[in-house]
């Protein structure tokens, strides 16, 4: 398969990379490193990206970005990150992205536990992440051409916990090497619609 | 109590305003009926709401907007009003209105059944409730003061059936007399950051 790897370099990606490239062509992409460059947020930046990879039999969004602020502090627009980011832009690589793709192509979008496990801080992340979670069961439904959309929801990282910890007191971090697997079930297997919760 | 209903004239919120004018004090708010108006698309339009108000013990906001429209045909736009209108409409209720709530007082926020059963044409729909299902788990720990926040999910309406079944095939509905008795658990009872489903 030609996989698109969005957000290679992140610690997530970084593992995803390896456990595809076992037995798939990966093409490396980032915000400002790998082969090639998307800026997410804009629709136009995704259009551009996929004009130069062609067509594809599977996308991997590893990337996202949310405010994180007291709900004290909050104002509307602490939320138009994440709407805009992480949400619509993983959003925007499956709207703009199926027109590249190959019958039967996947769509793997990243959430996230805080909509599940809420902490102090998150309510944009968990905000983002339920939407995110119900927009893969709802548009999998009406895709054609066999495409497939699921979305992996992973808890706090071993690999963030140096700087995360003092967040997730409690939570159970899982190894991105196991994060990963969950991407692989995703591209390699056959179900679409749904959450693939690590953690 | 003082309970502000955002909505009052739509077919919920005329069921939840008969339910709860029962034991408390209901005001009427809507776009262009009752005794004030608000659009919840709008920050300013909310806190001048509110300034009219003056302090309260309930807000239930019983509206939003989003675009029903087939996964084919939609591009990132089709999502905006949902986003601006459904979800970031409801939460600014909160994020605004907490000012002027008194200690103890609760938000209700109503979402709906598309992201847990979802329907041809409802990406917007399911991506919009999901995002609300998540902010009242999420925000609910942070609340100061006593604040309460919950969400209804109901499925559809008997009342709504006439124009609504050919999208509904299949789906149970339930009188919004029903649905305005889980409006009723969320004020007058003492949970918090709960997803109420009706139907």
């Amino acid at each position: 398969m030609k996989i698109l790897l969005i957000g290679a370099s992140g610690t997530v990606g970084s593992a995803v990379a390896t456990e595809l490239a076992q037995r798939h062509e990966v093409i490396h992409i980032g915000r400002n490193s790998g082969e090639l460059q998307v800026d997410i947020s804009d629709p136009t930046s995704i259009r551009r990206l996929f004009e130069q990879t062609g067509r594809f039999d599977a996308l991997v969004s590893a990337v996202g970005s949310v405010t994180f602020k007291a709900l004290g502090e909050m104002t509307s627009d602490d939320f138009t990150l994440g709407l805009q980011n992480k949400l619509m832009g993983q959003v925007n690589l499956l709207l703009i992205g199926r027109e590249f793709a190959n019958d039967g192509a996947s769509f793997t979008l990243t959430s996230g536990i805080l909509n599940r496990d809420p902490i102090r801080t998150g309510a944009s992340a968990a905000m983002v992440n339920g939407a995110l979670d119900a927009f893969v069961k709802a548009a999998a439904i009406e895709l054609p051409r066999g495409l497939r959309v699921n979305a992996v929801s992973p808890t706090v990282l071993e690999e963030a916990m140096g700087s995360y910890a003092p967040y997730f007191r409690g939570y159970k971090p899982v190894p991105a090497a196991e994060v990963a697997l969950a991407y692989a079930k995703s591209v390699e297997g056959l179900q679409t619609g749904q959450v693939f919760i690590v953690g």
